[in-house]
């Protein structure tokens, strides 16, 4: 299986470690590595040959994620020339794989998402590629934990079965208000959409020439211009003038033969300061420290100081986030970590290109 | 007056701004210039003529002190060979007060305090000094507004005047219970010990010979020393030999002819980060910044950036204070303010100089 790595995110929420010219998927969040480095190598895992995977992004961010990722040929490297959502994305990469290696399976990941148990991740994958192979298009779903109103949701027709299968999907729900989401929760059958979807380039190409057939004849444009001097050109020329639209909403939602597989895996799409604790094992207080730190009487906390030396010392903090960086530092309490989107809009505002 | 400011202190709850070598008394906590420099300010509009201010300093805070305080003389600096608490350091201030103005009233001043009203403060010295002249013991009192546990009481035979007056001291409290702090509040007649004195040398060495004899003996010896070629040396050694006792214990408490003048003027002893907003007017919304801050929805807290460019972000925090210096940054809510004291402790039992 082709693994494809969507790194075109900007994510603001992560600000002050992340900025524009490191998103959060170029952010070491846990361990020593970008979140990129390590959905690179759980696809390690995934593949059996010397298959390449490949890494779509825009053109601001080519060299920076390059850089951080120095083992990456640069054939490797998908350029969007302007940001279309994820539906043409994916379909950009699937124009390279179905040009490079036929009409072989393949599977599309966030850069910026946590999984935990890489044998399960590899036996879910396993399944989704045979499953994809049978030309299905297969999506992860994960297992709701919370009424969640912040993921789009996957209905499907849990036959009850134990352990690793694959269910027909019946319809994609957009983000729920909190009382429709405690209603999927109740009733059950209901997965996260995690983002992650596996199938051929034939199967996307045949919904969207049924869905979006204009998408699909500018891509087809692309995929015959792959490999030729006029590649560039072309992708610069014909992407920009393609619809902007979600895969889900695009081609998910109206396409036939959509399953999904209910991840056994640990997963976190880690939207925010507070969803640190949820892939950093929290101290035996429950805080989430890295650094050179001092928690006085401080419990249920996030105290980061990234890429610096400097001392952080707090007294008396619960459930609070500390993030210190060279240049800017960040004070919350957990319950506020949405709204660091709010300090990075009045940086924009202020036009504080200092900081962001 | 002569004045003599006392600049020993080693202050640790200001941590981080206050570190080893740069105690509180040379933090810029407001204005444009260390407090100790503010002190010495309000002492110009009590001079009349160009009577020199002494600053009173152990060895260690010489160079630095002298360094921030650039217009002061070299023979303007009292220089403790090691620390003997209030007393002894204001027995020879008192010493040089005598050996180079002869029995001139000299009034002794906290170097870290805050004055507000500085026309009252003035007028409270002018009064002090007239009742200097007249062998009194001055000290002056601050009206208590809270149950303050933190401070000494002096408690004095209040006639009832309006304006201001000198009362004699009926006696020196120690810093009381909760309790007991209620009660001095509830009865009136109790004032806040300033740490603010105005004697002649005369009268301390008076009471010293009657009270302290040993220490009076030791002071008339370094006395005579002053201005020979033995100053620091018989300094050095007759100094150490004195016992460490406070002004107020060593002295006060048992002395003939003492007064308190209840201030007119506004005072604070800016005793830790959450008392800052007594001296820097805090905004609407009772927040007390400085730096290149942003506080989102942040109210009735303390930000500081001191020495660094860097950008402070807050988002929902109510009575907290955040700190940030070059090398450390202290989180902590107002109410945990005076345990900086714990991160000190705790720095100094792991050996942290870098952050001391």
């Amino acid at each position: 299986m082709i693994g494809v790595i969507l790194a075109g995110g900007s994510g603001t929420r992560f600000w002050p470690m992340s900025r524009r010219d490191r998103p959060k998927q170029l952010v070491e969040l846990w361990g020593d590595a970008p979140m990129i480095q390590h959905a690179l190598d759980r696809l390690d895992v995934v593949e059996q040959d010397d298959v390449p995977t490949f890494v779509v992004l825009g053109e601001h961010l080519l060299d920076v994620t390059s850089r951080a990722l120095g083992s990456l040929d640069d054939d490797q490297f998908i350029v969007e020339p302007c940001p279309r959502n994820t539906g043409p994305a994916i379909a950009l990469a699937a124009a390279y794989v179905e040009n490079r290696f036929g009409d072989e399976p393949f599977g599309v990941f966030p850069a910026d998402h946590f999984v935990g148990g890489h044998d399960r991740f590899r036996e879910c994958l396993a399944l989704a590629e045979s499953r994809a192979r049978d030309g299905v298009i297969v999506t992860m779903g994960i297992e709701p934990t919370r009424p969640e109103t912040g993921y789009g949701y996957i209905q499907y027709e849990n036959s009850g079965d134990d352990g690793l299968s694959s269910y027909p999907v019946s319809s994609f729900k957009e983000k729920p208000s909190r009382r429709v989401a405690e209603r999927y929760l109740d009733e059950g059958g209901y997965a996260w959409n995690s983002g992650m979807f596996v199938m051929t380039p034939s199967k996307l190409f045949d919904e969207m020439q049924r869905q979006l057939p204009d998408m699909a004849d500018k891509m087809r444009e692309i995929r015959g211009a792959i490999g030729t001097d006029e590649e560039r050109a072309v992708i610069d020329e014909v992407f920009s003038s393609v619809q902007s639209v979600s895969i889900d909403y695009g081609i998910m939602e109206g396409a036939d033969d959509v399953e999904v597989i209910p991840a056994t895996f640990e997963w976190s799409d880690v939207g925010h300061w507070a969803s640190i604790e949820e892939v950093c094992e929290p101290d035996a207080r429950g805080n989430v420290s890295r650094g050179d730190t001092m928690l006085i009487d401080t419990t249920n906390s996030v105290v980061y100081s990234a890429d610096t030396d400097r001392f952080i010392a707090t007294i008396g903090l619960d459930e609070y986030v500390v993030v210190d960086t060279p240049d800017a530092m960040l004070v919350m309490p957990k319950k506020r970590a949405q709204d660091v989107r709010e300090v990075v809009r009045r940086l924009e505002e202020r036009g504080r290109d200092d900081v962001l």
